[in-house]
């Protein structure tokens, strides 16, 4: 069970291209940079229930989507694979310094480690 | 650059919940199936016109949907990458086996490595 913040990003980097752009900019004000549906409301000159609607919809759409396609439940194990390999190859790693043997093979084992990673980081 | 029939593939694959049941239907008895506009026509009892007309919908549909969320392209991205790693295990592979010490760590990169390619194969 991932945390409801992290749940939201996912889904607003996901199919947040699928919003309108009022539909992003709020969901974005409330769900990213914090903002409450006052200060929000506020800010546009509409009120509270309005901003509240929109943003409400805005979450619906992007779990429809998400319900349709999956595809953030296919990031998230697909995620979790990658650190076990990553996990894998740092016992690989330990093994390989427990033995002494000094070489070419440390270089390239940090290669791979570096390169996945970077992978894990973008993903 | 992809393959046509490839990249309808993963078009399919991706965003292919999002048609109708008749758009996915269609686009996949002809881009999947092989069977020709023609033949879709007799089998449904409506024109060849209109069947073109409902695949090149799908089509310009799944399109507009990659254009907007790009996760094809991510994906074929991350692919590659992770194949790239798949290369550098097995030059690491290479290296520990001409050094010629057995031990514990070619089980474990035989792990990794069978991990790894699990993951490329269902990703």
């Amino acid at each position: 069970m991932i945390e409801q913040t992290v749940h939201m990003g996912l889904l607003f980097d996901f199919y947040g291209q699928l919003l309108t752009e009022k539909q992003r900019l709020f969901f974005s004000l409330y769900h990213q940079d914090d903002l409450s549906l006052g200060e929000i409301a506020e800010q546009y000159g509409i009120t509270r229930q309005a901003v509240y609607d929109i943003i409400q919809r805005s979450q619906k759409t992007l779990s429809n989507f998400e319900e349709k396609l999956g595809l953030i439940k296919r990031y998230i194990r697909q995620r979790e694979q990658l650190e076990k390999v990553q996990g894998k190859l740092k016992e690989l790693g330990d093994e390989l310094a427990r033995t002494g043997a000094a070489g070419p093979w440390q270089e390239q084992l940090a290669e791979v480690q570096e390169l996945l990673a970077e992978i894990i980081e973008e993903f």
